[in-house]
């Protein structure tokens, strides 16, 4: 191949993938319309997936020198990002619906083809890579992923009078059960975490 | 000292930041209350700071191919995650009002200190830097954050009959000249946002 045509048909690729890109920017603002049950800090106003993906994005800059194990926070980054996109489809799913199986539906599955599938192929491939390394939780970034998306609604409740415990009457053993997994990624921020359902139990604003 | 006492100092130390850091934490859900002008994708719903800034990350990770130089990609997502929290204190300032200036007021940058200045020292001296390195706008991180942060709202507006140019009646040139900072992260990016400005034209919903 000439280098002219090379260097056409290499800008052809360039936009096409442009197009694809930006359909796959219109496509998730849809994530701003999904509404968790946890409230704002201190206030009774839901928070959006949208808030939550942004504070977990913070969080994780803000708290990966806690993180147990060396991690790469770039990686961490794209999964906090992401991790709720396939929820424009198939909806948030609370952490205390017994009725529900958390763990990679075949719903979401269905929402991360459609979804990241509007990318071009590559950059599609890596994100759903991404998103289920997040669910299956078994390496070191994922692990730290998970222990930020615990700790928000941790931070929320307690800053709210018990939040979404009070409200869905859920018992101490199921929230530390749950928030049991923020030790997988930082002993620290465990050892932190642990103290603020203890002191939640003694105020009252957790039920034992 | 004693390998045991120096432990427990670095115990303290980290449980000190952590406590800091969990207090900025809680401080920038504020960003969540702080609304744009812009309205969402297909929508007179505004969006907020938090949400914007959100979106500006997943636009880095999906198009930093597109950047005409080499960039650090974790530099630009801490860039475009904490570019608007110092509108915590100061407000946002909308795009196209000229009775403002919008480089690195007075106002934004006692709001820097007073937030960033939750963080331990060292970590509050690095949002600080970063934050000053995105107004300035000269690195080559800087440049494709301000791009991102031009290509959104003129995504929304295109996709809003004009949106807020419609709105507060903004002429082409001036949306042109503004939108022009995207030429200096991406020239492809800066192709299709040329094409998009003068379709709106076309369109009849940018006046020239
Ligand atoms: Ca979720």
């Amino acid at each position: 191949m000439e280098l002219k045509s090379f260097l056409k048909n290499l800008k052809l690729m360039s936009t096409d993938n442009l197009l694809k890109q930006v359909a796959f920017i219109k496509e998730i603002d849809k994530l701003k319309y999904i509404q968790r049950k946890t409230k704002l800090f201190n206030s009774d106003r839901p928070e959006n997936d949208a808030e939550h993906s942004w504070h977990l994005a913070m969080m994780t800059i803000v708290l990966a020198e806690h993180s147990d194990k060396p991690i790469d926070v770039l990686k961490v980054l794209k999964m906090v990002l992401i991790h709720d996109i396939v929820e424009i489809d198939a909806g948030d799913t609370f952490m205390y619906d017994t009725s529900k199986n958390h763990t990679n539906t075949e719903e979401e599955l269905l929402a991360a083809k459609r979804i990241f599938g509007l990318l071009p192929t590559e950059q599609a491939e890596e994100f759903i890579a991404i998103w289920e390394e997040f669910e299956e939780g078994s390496t070191d970034e994922a692990k730290f992923a998970k222990s930020m998306d615990r700790l928000e609604p941790l931070l929320q409740n307690t800053s709210n009078n018990g939040g979404t415990w009070a409200e869905f009457g859920v018992p101490y053993q199921k929230v530390y059960d749950k928030k049991k997994a923020i030790k997988h990624g930082s002993t620290s921020i465990w050892n932190y975490a642990e103290n603020l359902i203890n002191d939640s139990v003694e105020k009252g604003i957790l039920k034992k």
